[in-house]
């Protein structure tokens, strides 16, 4: 071979090299694929409770309304183990001296009086109250309750709920779950909607159960009983 | 040269050539950059109109209710074009003969008598009629209505409305929103919540705005006039 043979042969050896080896980088290529999908998230479904307007009493106010000494009665417990609902019932009385009657008693006994209403008990009574946690009575606005053997002027404790999710703790750890986190709630019925702003609370003592208002409830055309799917 | 020098000096030029064809690839290359972003979707936002239970009348209801050949009076207009509340009102009794009282008449008359409550109404009422859209009164259950001048036991007409947005055409068309299609409206309230299954209608009549019930505006705190976005 002249030089000119030689130097188009070595080219050519090397193209082709080059090209075999381009085609084995290929076929051993693992397959293009399409995206490998995201492992299937645990969907969670939890019952709903919807609460009617009720209140909680400490000892002196209980006193006040029904008498000294006296002892709230059980009609019904509550799916929270330990609560229950009472037979004993209040009017409590807004600004506006409308009223609601037949406002149920919540026991046991707490350490803070607490009336939770919703806001069309609230523009009934003529006044609505902020949405806080259970407890948070700091700034609320007072209301005047009327019982059997008297009357109490509440100076503060009138709320709206905020919406709440009891979470036992075998729950919480099985799917994650902080206490104080905050999640959405997907209800499908009739009149589907997505709550946000739900506020998980973990406990031992805990049975899970998302916690409503009834106008929540009501708008979502929810019952006691319903399931609804927690969106984290 | 000799053969393999020659062998040697090829194979350095044509690897040579390869990598400055690399480089220069390289470097004509555009630069690898993130995914360009998704164009701005236009974000939709409408106020809210809440409707307070009330009711439509046809002329032979408003005769037995109020006499022969009365009308109507204009208490204020409404948002949509031609529609207002009027002066007058009826109570409304339901099959446990609980009442609503002073439900107000919007006119003008219409077709058929339809009776529009929430959830929280029904209750009071002992009877929670199916939600639907205005007008579709097929299998809709009565109520009584009692006016100043006489009673009318309807044999339906009880509905909850479903959730619907009135849009001018102008709007539907800038938007690309069909005549009777489904979207979610999502608000920002204390209490925040996606609305599920909200109807638009279409008409170059209307004034755009989303006309929910007393249960949807309290759930979510909403006051009229506030405003919503719809998610398409």
């Amino acid at each position: 071979m002249d030089n000119r043979n030689l130097i188009k042969e070595i080219t050519e050896q090397v193209i082709k090299n080059l090209q075999e080896k381009r085609l084995e980088t290929r076929t051993l290529s693992p397959k293009p694929q399409a995206p490998s999908p995201k492992p299937q998230a645990t969907r969670i479904f939890i019952p709903v409770g919807i609460s009617n307007h009720h209140l909680h009493l400490d000892k002196e106010t209980l006193s006040k309304l029904f008498g000294d000494g006296y002892e709230l009665t059980v009609r019904n417990p509550l799916s929270q183990p330990g609560q229950f609902a009472a037979n004993e019932t209040v009017t409590v009385i807004g600004p506006k001296l409308r009223a609601l009657q037949n406002v149920r008693i919540l026991g046991p006994l707490r350490k803070q009086t607490q009336v939770e209403i919703s806001k069309t008990d609230g523009i009934q009574i003529g006044i609505v109250p902020p949405v806080v946690a259970s407890g948070n009575l700091e700034g609320t606005p007072g209301v005047s309750l009327v019982g059997p053997k008297g009357a109490v002027n509440l100076s503060f404790g009138l709320i709206r709920a905020n919406r709440h999710i009891h979470i036992s703790k075998d729950d919480a750890e099985k799917y994650g779950i902080k206490d104080g986190q905050i999640v959405k709630v997907k209800c499908s019925s009739e009149k589907a909607m997505i709550f946000e702003k739900c506020q998980m609370r973990v406990s031992e003592n805990f049975v899970t159960e998302l916690h409503l208002d009834t106008d929540d409830g009501n708008a979502a055309d929810l019952i006691c009983g319903d399931e609804v799917e927690i969106l984290i």
